[in-house]
């Protein structure tokens, strides 16, 4: 039994844990932090390295770590070691991330990717895509984000972005993007963009789970709201298998569970592609991670080294 | 010096030809049959069957095939071996391709793959891709296909059918496409299709040629058809690099050279990602391959083996 140091940074709270080889979360090593826009670059460092130490402070004598992975909250640039998450302002220039874990586990592997990717190695590892070697791992929160696994192999990108589902656009929205584009998933489709476009419709809750419960009422605008995320969510997956030839999409994240009529209005769009039975046949499923996905995928990068690219 | 054999499956014919390790074909060794849609599925395999014997007639006395190579029109299916062209139809059923070649040349092995994958080899082995690990090869004609090499290496799909940027989504368009689907990249921005929007508000030409000449001559018609092709096209870019984080795409094809301004509008979109910068970096630029792309790329899946995934 090996183990592995697994950290997981996003827009609010940075989480660190030991992660044995079976994908198990050592309990008693799980540290957070929060993290946030109203810190400096070096709170956010500090930050890490708590939650980094709280961990490793865990690990039993004479255990061996094997390494450390990190997922990351985007974008990244792998080849610099460095995050700049659009939450974390102050490290927009990029922070050398994968330095300064390297300083706190000087004698093993350190390995960073975007959490994207990581979730969707935690769905290969223990997940909803166990078996298949052709993976789209989505989550559909705040923001709509992915990662990519293809013959088997992850793929980062060259700058390490590669997976983010959230910016590839879907005919039939013109929604303003953040990215600068329009039209895009993310656009239309997050949790607060659906809200929002329930909002203007007259929908009177606040969160996803107010327009879930709309949902589950029978509420019109709350039905309407929800389909139409999930028609863009299926159309920019029908997109993706095209391109990709994907098996299988698992897809998680708070708002994958606002109902779980979603996955039927996924489904719809990529059924329409009549004529294309390789972009038909792709399976798309909820995924099977609890909240530990990011950490599980994070230490997945250092127990499951041989996939990732 | 090793020699391939290389086969292009096409809907209108079959090219054979040698082909030696440095990308050169051997002309006398080009052997064309027509395929198209009047052909029995025997006689589409005796027009394979006779250009494979008219190139390995050339094969001089004592050298070495080092294998086959096959680039088809797809869809094909890699798991059987088989090809289903869309316009060849008494092959839909899929016709077993590999097998009928491998019993040509019992001795070495045969690599099937999708044309718009042996396009994307030949634009990273002899033409505008050479140096770079993470490309998206387009064709834009007829249709609009592509093939993909990502980390250095060819990603075929489980089926066979990845890279078919084709049928990615654009938004802001709704043009109902062949595949089932609507908002298809090829559904607005193929040659055809780009020719049927100008006809549609007046334009009296009918090819990708007579286009690209009242272009030249400025007609307003003409302008605005190249304009919105290129926009799509630059669109549907702009997703997958979002999804793939692409270095660069090479685009060939007729319609490519409708004229030089396309590039300029297929470039306008990706600039517009304003807030993504790994987005905004892809290289866009002109096919640097002649006619020959196909043929050399179906030879690269002999030559360059150790790219083909």
């Amino acid at each position: 039994m090996t183990t592995a140091l697994a950290i997981d940074l996003g827009g609010t709270k940075v989480d660190a844990a030991l992660v044995a080889d079976d994908g198990t979360i050592d309990e008693a090593s799980r540290t957070r932090r929060p993290t946030g826009r109203d810190r400096s670059a070096e709170e956010l460092a500090d930050a890490v390295r708590e939650a980094v130490r709280g961990a490793l402070a865990q690990l039993p004598a004479g255990a061996e770590l094997a390494g450390a992975g990190i997922g990351s909250a985007g974008p990244i640039d792998i080849p610099r070691g460095a995050v700049m998450p659009y939450n974390l302002t102050p490290w927009h220039g990029g922070y050398p991330l994968r330095d300064l874990v390297q300083e706190l586990v000087p004698d093993v592997p350190v390995t960073l990717r975007i959490d994207g990717l990581c979730i969707t190695l935690a769905e290969h590892w223990v997940g909803a895509a166990r078996g298949a070697d052709d993976v789209l791992g989505m989550i559909v929160s705040t923001g709509v984000g992915g990662g990519l696994i293809l013959g088997g192999h992850t793929i980062p990108g060259p700058t390490g972005n590669a997976g983010h589902i959230g910016h590839i656009e879907v005919a039939g929205f013109d929604d303003p993007c953040t990215c600068g584009g329009s039209g895009c998933l993310e656009a239309v489709a997050s949790g607060p963009n659906t809200v929002r476009w329930a909002r203007e419709r007259g929908f009177e809750g606040a969160t996803g789970e107010d327009l879930g419960r709309a949902y589950a009422a029978g509420d019109g605008i709350a039905v309407a709201a929800v389909r139409r995320a999930g028609t863009a969510i299926g159309r920019a997956i029908a997109s993706a298998s095209a391109l990709l030839d994907l098996e299988i999409v698992a897809i998680g994240g708070g708002f994958a569970n606002v109902t779980p009529d979603l996955f039927e209005f996924i489904r719809e769009p990529i059924a329409q592609r009549v004529n294309s039975a390789y972009v038909r046949r792709v399976r798309v499923v909820p995924s099977m991670l609890s909240g530990d996905g990011p950490l599980i995928g994070a230490a997945a990068l250092v127990h499951r080294s041989e996939l990732v690219g």
